[in-house]
């Protein structure tokens, strides 16, 4: 029996790419992107489009595994790119365009990119990426992504350069073989991507990941989303973002309409929203909020259901996107699994629940989905913590949306990917009773405290309690006696009254009732404004940086090491 | 970046039994399982049984690479068998109960089963088929599947034999250890399923699928057929057809409420739609028309959703299946590509259209699901046929669905399984304009006259249109001149009037208008009943034979060769 193995015919490389030849076909007349008031294309035009682009970049002598980049924000350009540099034989690297010229420069010279998609309102900011590169090292060719709908007052003036612009988006589509035979990977484990993580703790690190990952994350997130057939998706998540959660190519999949804009305030959505009669749309927490607290916001005609991701929704954010007519789904995902892998899948059962008791549920990362091998929440040896919601472990994962390494750091690589076979995320979870796991910290935010392991996590959200506190981030102190002891760094809220200006000992008695002694932090710092990542996260490692300065506090050691806690 | 390739973590093997576990914790409270009265299970019911009855299996000395038969309809234990044989390492070989002791016996020592587990109806069926075994060759073992639904008068006295049977399959499941770890798969190419063909054309063939085939045909089922979240699942298809179509592995995704079912019968099927809220259901063409043709048939609550394959069907039963409340999908697929691979996928567009062209539309078979690579249709030397609805040629496939190849039979799965890299599906169909394809015919039953090909299925459809003709199916008559002329098997309907009943030359006439002259059957074979297999299907093969040993017809050589045709 086991003689019957892979055959050329079974073996076909598994690749998302092979969705746009389909959709062609299956929704040639449907629209396949919307932008604006002039660009309007169906599945057939997006799939010619996408060959001709893919063919002028090997007239350009893009040749399989060469990186080619893209900065832009998620344009009608942005998408097409997602099928045509991976159809030219290329590896696809998004870039982040709100990372400075310094860190875009880095990211450019790690990736030896040869040609980086620039939309134009980025093309100041490339050019200044280009002009920190050292003399000896080969500059991409740079393609400009022109914008129709931006009026001329909108685009900024360029900055003094030597560098020239051969190519425009259009031009090289306009150039291109609409019968290019696509370039197919060789195998299903060949790149497909490479996106640089933003980083909250070290330098960016370049995330690769193969055709076979892709193709099987596009599966799962319409599954687990139950995504119908022709949904009218709307882009506000950045596809930069672990390329859009894989929904680009999932709307190929489906027929999707896909919605795409460059403004992302609260007036534009709503509007999108009604105009087009969107089905579904993925958000960062952070646009999330801007639509809820948006004080012009009326219920809406039909059900528009959210994908989030990052931080767990609050109750009172729940129950206002439900009352207006947001169905938000949450999950969990990092660009090492290539997008949401983990999701607080609904049971039935729980609709009968308070609106508390439902958002307590649904703060919760929740479990695998279907196309993931295996999830675990592991302790120090490799064991499964128990599922009791308190022991915490580390969650570590599993499956075919694993990445294949770090570009060029086999260090990095091999401290998550560890030869037990598993993939160490650096997430602290607990995993409750029913198999649902929550997320507690990174691993590096855990503070030990005389040999008591704490979610900075935990103590922040007590601090976000406090009426004064805007933001809050908690870091490990050093300390010569307990090793670690809890330090906030916190900014307080604009325009408060002189008496409602918190001191730092009211802050820690506001603390006491609310966690144990030994989380109660130590040092309070306040701060006008906390560091952040181009991406909105607080840099802790920037402030634990901070704290690691500050040195030991004098703390009295206490009087029975046993049976107390600082 | 090529260094970068797949790891342990993320080369886990994909396969359709992780979608279990998920199952017990995302859906461990909902029903999985409904039968009769009696029986109804929660998805951590079934999670829990599944493990058991495979470490039981695995305490019988079952091992990786063993076969394991079942002889059952669609029950519960059929159900659980698709995880649990798996689950122990061993190969599911799923039968068709429908075969005769002859058949059974032949494809049981084919596959050399280790077990099988036999439904109490079909127990008598199975005793006989192990008494015809040689003396030299080892019986598998027997577990009996009781039915506590069926009344003592419904199960028959069995046959007088030698044979013990050692256990019960509730026996083997409250034996087993909840605790199991079940066996997971060395590689994703090792196998997990052997399905017989039935064989219209030639001895059944031992179908191997891997475990990778079965999970991605079941996520692309789901996709495909925008299987939404817990649904309703009536189990009117028999699962030993190429696994229930992957569905029993696409309910654990979705944590769907599989009702299963023994009787078929119109009243039966209606009651259980009308009781459980049926959402979805796969049929056969013949159930469709016993519950189509039933003629206390009212219109649904709400839509079920049917997807039925095999052949098209014609516009006057999915008329009336719309008017009932029947949403009915049209697939192809063969058990050597692990279920249905191309469906005619609906557009928007179609709604509009009236009902003989909707009908006309999805007759076709359509085009590739999302999850299979490739599929043409290719003329003789492997070129693309034109798009024109008209030239036919040969279905071929690439992807992930199609087998590892034939048990023990080298020359047969190397005349699929081309060095091209194809699989060769012997299915005759023309490519239309817009990319559908529509299948006109099996390889074997195209008939060449003159060098003239021509589909017997569409002379066929023109003898169903006789209002006398109950059956019919041309086949090719062997001719000196010719080469081949197409010959008629034809059955009348019952109670036909004497003046109703047609002479051949009747026939004949009435073809005249409706085919070009060289599609008329030369030859009208009137039989009261046309030979079927155990699937219902007509066995051509055996029409061939007979009419192979008619000999040459004396047909008069054509006045002009090249202007005309008989």
């Amino acid at each position: 029996m086991y003689q019957l193995t892979k055959n050329k015919a079974n073996s076909t490389p598994l690749t998302p790419l092979t969705f746009l030849d389909r959709a062609a076909i299956v929704y040639g007349d449907s629209t396949s992107i919307l932008y604006g008031d002039s660009i309007s294309y169906t599945w057939s035009q997006t799939h010619r489009r996408c060959l001709q682009l893919a063919s002028s970049l090997s007239s350009l002598g893009i040749k399989k595994g060469h990186v080619v980049s893209v900065l832009s924000p998620s344009t009608p350009a942005m998408y097409e790119l997602q099928f045509a540099v991976p159809m030219s034989g290329a590896i696809l690297s998004n870039l982040n365009f709100r990372l400075d010229d310094k860190s875009l420069s880095v990211i450019l010279i790690h990736s030896e990119s040869k040609l980086v998609f620039v939309d134009i309102l980025s093309l100041s900011l490339i050019i200044d990426a280009l002009d920190l590169f050292p003399e000896n090292i080969q500059r991409p060719e740079l393609v400009l992504i022109n914008d129709d709908t931006l009026a001329p007052r909108q685009i900024p003036a360029l900055p003094k350069s030597v560098y020239v612009i051969n190519n425009t988006y259009e031009c090289l589509i306009a150039r291109g073989d609409p019968n290019f035979k696509w370039i197919r990977p060789d195998s299903e484990w060949d790149p497909i991507t490479l996106n640089y993580t933003s980083g909250t703790t070290s330098s960016p690190k370049g995330v690769v990941h193969c055709h076979r990952a892709a193709f099987i994350v596009s599966f799962d997130s319409l599954i687990d989303w139950s995504v119908p057939n022709q949904p009218v998706y709307l882009w506000t998540l950045q596809m930069f973002h672990s390329n859009g959660w894989s929904y680009p190519w999932g709307m190929a999949v489906v027929g999707g309409k896909n919605i795409c804009t460059r403004k992302l305030d609260a007036p534009t959505i709503y509007s999108l929203i009604e105009t087009h009669g969107v089905t579904h749309m993925c958000a960062a927490p952070v646009v999330l909020n801007i639509l809820l607290n948006f004080n012009k916001a009326t219920p809406l005609k039909n059900i528009v259901h959210v994908l989030t991701g990052g931080s767990s929704p609050p109750a009172a954010i729940l129950t206002r996107a439900e009352e207006l007519g947001f169905n938000v789904s949450h999950g969990f995902g990092m660009t090492e699994l290539i997008g949401v892998i983990i999701s607080c899948a609904w049971k039935r059962g729980w609709d009968r629940l308070s609106a508390t008791e439902k958002a307590r549920l649904k703060a919760r990362q929740g479990v695998r989905k279907a196309g993931v091998a295996e999830v675990d929440v592991v302790g120090a040896n490799g064991e499964s913590v128990k599922r009791d919601g308190v022991t915490v472990g580390e969650i570590v994962v599993r499956g075919a949306c694993v990445m294949l390494g770090y570009l060029k750091d086999e260090v990095a690589t091999a401290q998550c990917l560890r030869e037990n076979g598993w993939f160490y995320t650096g997430d602290v979870a607990v995993m409750h009773e029913d198999g649902y796991l929550e997320i507690k910290d990174r691993i590096k935010d855990v503070i030990i405290s005389g040999g008591e392991n704490m979610s900075s996590v935990e103590v922040e959200a007590v601090l976000y309690m406090h009426p004064a506190v805007k933001e809050a981030a908690v870091v490990a102190r050093p300390d010569e006696f307990w090793g670690e002891t809890p330090c906030a760094f916190v900014s307080l809220k604009d325009k408060l009254k002189e008496k409602e200006i918190p001191t730092e000992k009211e802050i820690k008695e506001f603390c006491v009732e609310k966690l144990p002694r030994f989380m109660i932090p130590k040092t309070i710092v306040f701060r006008d404004e906390l560091p952040k990542t181009s991406t909105g996260k607080i840099q802790k490692h920037v402030l634990r940086k901070v704290a690691g300065e500050m040195g030991s506090l004098s703390l009295p050691p206490p009087q029975q090491l046993l049976s107390s806690r600082i």
